[in-house]
């Protein structure tokens, strides 16, 4: 996975992580909701090949594109986003898109999508980097993020010349595995037995 | 819209549906999130005549591709699903598609988005055909439920001879109307003040 230690506030696998308290089995029928395959797993993994040295470039592009709405996660209410905050988070967010096309999703990737999640509300958000910023990020937008995550990548996965049909392997793998960390990071925001 | 009071239990603009709790600044800022355009709109409306004609083939599509995790929904925990059940959202289900390529996205149409996330929930599962199958669909798989929703349109789109980017633009506009619509059919899984 590269050098990972030097990203402030990334603990992918660290101890301090909780556990997840999805199951295995529910993550496989999410997988199946998303009509996931062994393609998807691979497409992925060439994602990951395609994406490596342009993940500065892609998180460049949705801090732009989705600005000023998700900038305002960075900020407190009616404040001015947190330039170091923003930074903080562009590493790990760089990152996320490795972990996202090159992990396993096993038990270790889902404490970590728990991690992400709580990060989004108020049991831990502005914690891992201390700042004074509003308290959470508001689960509709969470999940209308689907959308920007999704629409942007397509270009930078055809940028390295694989033909029509490999970027559409990666594009559609892509969408999946976005839409199923979304549907995980639902569950803290979700009323007892809803999620 | 075509003649709609013979479908069963669709009460689009009927005074017994509830106002919704989302107001249209809560709307736009998530439009926004989603880099909605009017050039969004006008490709929803070409989908809508694209699509016209096929919506009992695309949503034959959606309950052969999502079986068996589908229907589990039309169907009492442990048990077998309830045929008049699924042919009566069958053809609410076909409307929804109209509804989301012609129907300007007002209040009404809001109102109606949240009786449909009323529906999918405890407070209004199964009452509406009077059945008994499961009390609830649970928020991750209405999340999930974004891609193949999305992704198995694109063959209708382009069933009717328009050329790649006019279908890629109908495309992406089905893909922010899907997505817009579940981050508004989340609201009720919600827990107070998260949403």
């Amino acid at each position: 996975m590269g050098t990972t230690g030097s990203i402030p506030g990334y603990t992918y696998g660290e101890p301090q992580v909780q556990h997840s308290p999805v199951t295995a089995a529910e993550l496989d029928a999410l997988k199946e909701t998303l009509l996931w395959t062994d393609g998807d797993d691979q497409a992925l993994r060439l994602a990951g090949d395609v994406l490596e040295d342009q993940v500065g470039d892609v998180v460049a592009t949705w801090y732009v594109a989705a600005h000023p709405h998700l900038v305002a996660y960075f900020a407190p209410a009616g404040g001015a986003p947190d330039p170091e905050y923003l930074e903080r988070v562009r590493a790990r967010f760089e990152q996320w898109i490795l972990d996202t096309c090159r992990r396993p999703y096993d038990d270790v990737w889902l404490d970590y999508q728990h991690e992400i999640a709580l990060r989004h509300t108020q049991a831990k958000k502005d914690q891992t980097d201390h700042v004074n910023a509003v308290d959470r990020v508001p689960l509709r937008h969470i999940i209308a993020f689907i959308y920007p995550i999704t629409a942007t990548i397509r270009p930078f996965l055809s940028a390295k010349g694989h033909d029509r049909d490999d970027v559409d392997r990666m594009y559609q793998a892509w969408f999946k595995a976005v839409t199923l960390q979304v549907a995980l990071w639902s569950r803290p925001y979700a009323r007892e037995g809803d999620w």
